[in-house]
């Protein structure tokens, strides 16, 4: 299995990021071909010393990444990356990898 | 479920980190109560835009947010916390929160 870790800095106006993310980028993004799984954090995030300084985490599960990286290449793909510059002002960082059990 | 994201920042030593993560932190981290999954990156972190900022990136999932609150206020979990200041010295950021789909 391979990720696609999204993590999305606090942003200016979290109400307009939430709605945003929910009711426009979340649709783009579920076209990435070759995903088989897209999860969000259900509540705050949190760190254990005080806040955290991400809004939102998105985990995207693929079968590897070369799957990850045809999917990002793929017009879908494309989209989903250029949709980051209508809500993401704040910051991303993306973090791709193959995992494994520890 | 929720999940508990551990991001190492890329260690000054990366072989020195890789085993003590491998022999010391893993089977110390394996002893959190309520523990339900853990994995790790395979091979390198990579970012669309080029090297990640992180080296290693674990997840670890439990049933819930308190569960991992729990886990981190034990003697187990102190422990782990603790073991960090052992190979953990460039910096590591850790994330909490109940998890979703998409």
């Amino acid at each position: 299995m391979a990720t696609l870790l999204v993590l999305y800095h606090q942003p200016a106006d979290v109400k307009a990021f939430d709605a945003y993310y929910a009711r426009t980028h979340i649709p783009i993004a579920k076209r990435l071909p070759g995903l088989r799984s897209y999860a969000i954090n259900a509540g705050p995030v949190s760190s254990p010393g005080g806040p955290s300084p991400y809004h939102l985490i998105a985990e995207l599960t693929f079968d590897s990444l070369p799957d990850i990286q045809a999917a990002l290449g793929s017009a879908e793909g494309r989209a989903a990356v250029g949709d980051l510059a209508n809500f993401a002002q704040a910051g991303v960082t993306i973090a791709m990898y193959e995992s494994r059990k520890a």
